[in-house]
């Protein structure tokens, strides 16, 4: 039995919309505005799927807590005496008040303000005054979170069953992640930026390119916009040199980083599990190192085992809501996490060496430039996209077979975890 | 077809509040509160009737274009370079970004900002990138929107089958319009309020001037308050004297300028027909010039053929939402766009003759003084009956037969058009 | 008949909410969270029991009158030539505007802001222009609501058939109220505060003092937390002391006070009736004298006919939303007001002798400065808590039967409110 209690919503009609959505074409109006629909993504989708939320090293040392909110849920990470890290629902057993608010705490034990319910860094009831002789503590411990570190990334799933196929991605991912090390960064600057459109339209901008060349003048400095797809048949000659350019150096990027010890090729597995995930590290152009605006790392200490700059930039995407960017010296990680049906929350964090010094080893400016300003375009992005899918006179349009293959590719795994739940 | 999906509502609620409405009443509580009321608002008339959004001298150029958002719908109006105005609706056929901002802008194609689909000033789709061989750019034009314009003032309409009664509008009105010659004008000043009531509520407002004496001491400087009605077994003699000076005025003036090639006569044909509509040239007070604090006109310069500066004002109102003031110097306009249930945008614009030039030929304080007071009277009071018809105590009260029987007319027409929508 | 219109809401989900409520625990999220339940609440509770709105010398004079928003109602409360307080629905009976603004105004005549229909201060319409012959102004009278002035307090009812037990209430409560003089008092300082919660986790919240250690600092310099209840088998050697030294001078200032004419024991009639009540006169810490933080008297001028100043603090609570302390030199009231499912307005007032000076006979600050600072501290906790229950994790726990006993008889009465209306 679930623990969690989700608002209702009209199942069947959810349902119609699934069977009728059009495969290769935007979804209707309707996933993107109803909140009933918006009621099903949160009960299927977030509160049943792994979900990226943290970074290990937010929470180093033995009662570092971290409090996260997922929509209505919120969630506490804390690490315990015995150096565990672990999750619990931030509500307490008495009468519900949140015993931490959202972000970073230090703490002895986690103690309700309200009434000063004393539970351990392990979830126990330890104290609760005046409660009597009847009352078992024992029955009132904390609701325990599922919580997987993968490679320093931390995951946690609301559900009592999450999916089982984390530990395939983790046997997957954990050694193209391994060589930066992330248990030994730290975040060096985290901004959260509320996009005003349906969390489907923010994953559905963060899988393509093909709004890359006309919207993101930085990211385009570093990254190859020909890397996520294009039409063959109508390049340019000049296009096709580059795109032809492009390809060679990537597989020869990858024989020279794999020979290095630098897992580069490509995992895909968007649209055939639970926890769909894609993985390929990417070469950037001009001095190849990293997303800033010189195409130079912008830390001078290097992650990890990493020595060669020009280690490009390994992409890891999950479903349903984060992307990270893993360079040799720096990571960016990106979390969505909706609001309501016309709100998303995205939060983004730089992470540098642990010991990295700021002014010092990097500047925060040139570390933080190119996603500040990608993030504020793909916002702008998603929000006139959310005012025109609400529009009546809206007609869900055909993605392009080559630019927009991973868009559709998420929109078969959301339809497949929608359908898995709903029936 | 319709090819508009507009969210569901309780039909059958709706149709038992309108067979129950009460004639000669102001409405339930549920006409100006509920979602779904509302939702049968935007449905039946603001997405089935001709509307005026904008004046035709907004787009002067090719490639010159507004966008405009009614509700949830947006509409992009344009010239194209064959000098003909048209409207699309603001929603790329893509994935349904918006296409062009709110306002104006300068365009030499309608580019969307988001995968640059490249449309056409004729809604044609002209590029897609990528979109690979299959694709048809001739299924992929920007949908259309019926649009009209009347002596310069720009009507939409969102249905597939707009009313055909707007020929006739036109054919009446266009000659009462012509002297003022509106397609040579510019607009001095627009001004957008949020009135914090239903739409309703502002065209109950602005159909009766009932409130006038109590609430707006500029307009009724060159407004004659007897003109919209009064009962008259309760005059006292001075007022008696007033009004009958008022008949003889109104009936002189419009001899004197029908004979000068200004027709003046009452219009009405607000409750026999979808497109409702008033005119009237009324006489001013004072100098008789214009809606200004001394009467006299605000800029040098006559519009049209108009060379008698005393030429009154012409007020000419249309349903669901338009009411609109010319003057021989100068014209306003008014449009009320319903945003939700309890909020209506009012925008204003005030023409000009379009060589007038600020400050040499008329002061833009003088020109707005009035209506910017006047409109911001209206809101308070729209408010003030907003919350109070929201209050469960309250009880619809009667209409007075002698100055709220354009009030009643407009309610007729309301009730009517929602019965030929919903059966 | 009821002549109020209040929107529907889903009965039978409620009464199945209310049919599994577990005694002795907190409820469910959706008695908090949910719209459906909040319109129940406004129905069967607000819109049925004795409120507390205003104090009796807030209206001084003829002509003075106070409108009062509760929810979407307002009510009017004038007192009249006749020197009689009485009330009325703030809607006029012609088109339905608010006659007045939320708070106080001088008045001749109630008349509306809008088309100026006048009414008396005993409701009568005096006068409506326009209305022709056949109007019936003895039929447009404004709505009058049940008021009831105890002791200077003054309850509304907007019920048509208010509960009568009010008059069982009054005689019970006039004797512990009289010393204070109410009506003989001026309002020093009112606050507004919103809290972020639903108006039974601001009541729960008022029912305890579980929570006072932990969060009150300043209130629990004048006031014993043992007071509202302990364990007593959990109690230190130290505690049981402390609890016996109390409950000896709670004896002990009963018997002196009362020998006095100042009634004190204990009255509770929390769960057995509609308008649910409790008092009693509590002891004060330190000097005795006052809610202050130096525990002494705020005000130099007494109230009434108290001379002892240290007459501790009388509290009297009435269900279901209001609570007050009145001491010998001031008296602090509080009514909460529900806005919406998540949000409760808190409006606290600090009447003071109505001849006192601020800054001669006592300081503002001084006055204000506890209660200031511990409603802002108890609507912290109130947000905490709505977060907490909204939380898809959320379970009700357990009130301690010691410190919570009060909490539980709260939810008793509400649960048997609601059963009275939906059956
Ligand atoms: S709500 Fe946590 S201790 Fe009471
Ligand atoms: S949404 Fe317009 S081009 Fe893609
Ligand atoms: S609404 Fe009050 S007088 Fe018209
Ligand atoms: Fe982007
Ligand atoms: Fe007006
Ligand atoms: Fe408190």
């Amino acid at each position: 039995m679930e623990h969690c209690v989700m608002p209702k919503y009209d199942v069947e009609a959810v349902r119609a919309l699934i069977a009728r959505r059009r495969p290769g074409y935007a979804l209707e109006s309707a996933f993107y505005t109803d909140p009933d629909v918006f009621r099903a993504d949160m009960d299927a989708i977030f509160h049943r799927h792994w979900l990226y939320v943290a970074v290990e090293c937010e929470v180093p040392e033995p009662g570092d807590a971290l409090a996260v909110d997922v929509g209505t849920a919120s969630v506490v990470i804390v690490r315990g005496d015995d150096e565990q890290v672990r999750a619990f629902h931030n509500v307490c057993r008495h009468r519900g008040a949140r015993l931490l608010p959202p972000g970073p705490s230090i703490v002895g034990n986690l103690v309700c303000p309200y009434h000063a319910w004393t539970y351990g860094l392990n979830g126990a009831l330890k104290f609760a005054e005046h409660m009597g002789e009847g009352f078992d503590p024992s029955c009132h411990g904390l609701r325990p979170v599922a919580l997987r570190s993968v490679g320093g990334l931390l995951f946690i799933c609301l559900s009592d069953t999450p999916p089982d196929d984390i530990d395939d991605l983790a046997r997957q991912i954990e050694p193209y992640l391994a060589p930066h090390d992330l248990r030994n960064t730290r975040v060096a600057h985290s901004a959260d930026l509320i996009e005003y459109g349906n969390w489907k339209l923010v994953m559905e901008n963060n899988r393509e390119c093909y709004h890359c060349t006309p919207n993101h003048p930085e990211l385009t400095i570093p990254l190859f916009a020909y890397g996520f797809g294009f039409a063959p048949g109508e390049l340019e000659p000049e296009g096709q040199e580059q795109a032809a350019r492009y390809e060679t150096l990537r597989q020869s990027s990858h024989a020279q980083w794999e020979a290095a010890g630098l897992p580069s090729r490509l995992i895909e597995h968007l649209d055939d599990r639970p926890t769909g995930f894609r993985t390929e590290r990417l070469p950037l152009d001009g001095a190849g190192e990293s997303q800033t605006m010189d195409t130079m790392a912008a830390c001078r200490m290097p992650l990890g085992t990493i020595r060669d700059k020009a280690a490009g930039g390994l992409h890891f995407w999950t479903q349903p809501n984060s992307w990270h960017h893993l360079m040799s010296d720096h990571v960016v990680t990106f979390t969505a996490l909706p609001l309501d049906e016309g709100r998303t929350l995205v939060r983004t964090k730089w992470l540098v060496h642990k010991d990295a010094v700021e002014g010092v080893d990097y500047d925060l400016e040139k570390l933080t430039e190119i996603w500040n300003a990608t993030n504020r375009q793909d916002a702008d992005l998603v929000e006139i996209t959310q005012r025109g899918v609400a529009d009546p006179a809206y007609v869900p349009g055909p993605y392009s077979p080559y630019t927009e293959g991973l868009v559709e590719k998420f929109m078969l795994w959301y339809a497949a975890r929608l359908r898995a739940h709903l029936g």
